[in-house]
């Protein structure tokens, strides 16, 4: 093929993105190679932006792009109760079912030995610092309901035992507008466990 | 939701690109904010790069970082023959198809007068003036097998008509491996009419 060379650069960077092969990536480079100068230098800037001005939340390890985050900043929240997630995004889907509620703790991965992932290396420690410093009463363990997930999700629970503090877990169960015929047994055994009643 | 500034700034103009929703968007925002800061910026130069490095060849029209470009510049091709193309990546497709064989001319669109695009939109009167100047024998039409790829073939024959040459068009039927059953009757005329000796 003869790309030249700046194009070339461009799709080996562009098919380096998840979810994008090198087809998407030509077909991109070549919108872009198209497409008005003023958007790609804004494209370009915004990239070098989100390095540059995108730090952790100093409490809740959030990112942002000022500390304490807007989330931390906010005094309507609820004070006493601190939802636990995986990450960021996790916290942002949360937020977006039941805005302005809870104050989060991000803790930027799970425990994962195999991937070498102990509980030193997620923000573990944080919390459990934060939880006394602040007085917190609830924390709501949102882990993903995976191994992963539930494993760090019991970790915590064990390491903050001996805090008076309420711990609970989100519940897993069948998606609402889901379809029984279609949801996987473990699934369906924890919507029975979990039951609750009417 | 609360995405920080430069968060949504960047999941906006991602999501402008072809084929890119606002989750795909955020998703790939997030993984540039957690990737090594030396790809997020290796990327954004080379989006800036295409746009200040990638220019026209001044004979084929092609883009390319020299003028001309390496196509022209390869003495090995045969000089007499020129594959009209409506765009680079046509090119691309031919080229990767039969390489090293061609030379090339670009058109950098099609005649379509719905969106008001006309023959001196297009670089039609390049394609004369360069067989004139360069002693073409024969070109090939390789614009797609459309109603505007075909009204633009038919220009362009009428156009050349005066000149000393032989004027082809690709042939249009069944793709190779393909099955009958699921051909449009279009192309199954196409592949009738057009049918060969064995």
């Amino acid at each position: 093929m003869y790309y030249p060379a700046p194009i070339e650069r461009l799709i080996e960077n562009l098919s380096k993105l998840p979810g994008i092969g090198r087809k998407t990536a030509t077909r991109l480079a070549f919108y872009l190679l198209n497409t008005k100068e003023s958007y790609v230098s804004e494209l370009s800037n915004s990239l070098i932006d989100i390095k540059e001005k995108i730090k952790l939340c100093s409490t809740c390890f959030n990112i942002t792009d000022v500390d304490p985050c807007p989330i931390c900043r906010d005094e309507k929240r609820n004070s006493a109760t601190v939802c636990v997630v995986e990450e960021s995004s996790h916290m942002m889907v949360i937020e977006s079912a039941n805005p302005g509620y809870y104050r989060y703790h991000i803790l930027h991965g799970v425990i994962n030995p195999i991937e070498g992932i102990g509980p030193d290396e997620v923000r573990i420690k944080e919390l459990r610092d934060r939880v006394q410093r602040e007085g917190i009463r609830e924390i709501i363990i949102a882990t993903n309901p995976n191994i992963e997930g539930n494993t760090t999700a019991h970790y915590i629970a064990e390491t903050l035992q001996d805090l008076d503090l309420k711990i609970t877990r989100i519940a897993s169960g069948i998606p609402i507008g889901g379809d029984i015929v279609y949801i996987d047994p473990l699934t369906i055994k924890s919507s029975l466990d979990n039951r609750r009643n009417l």
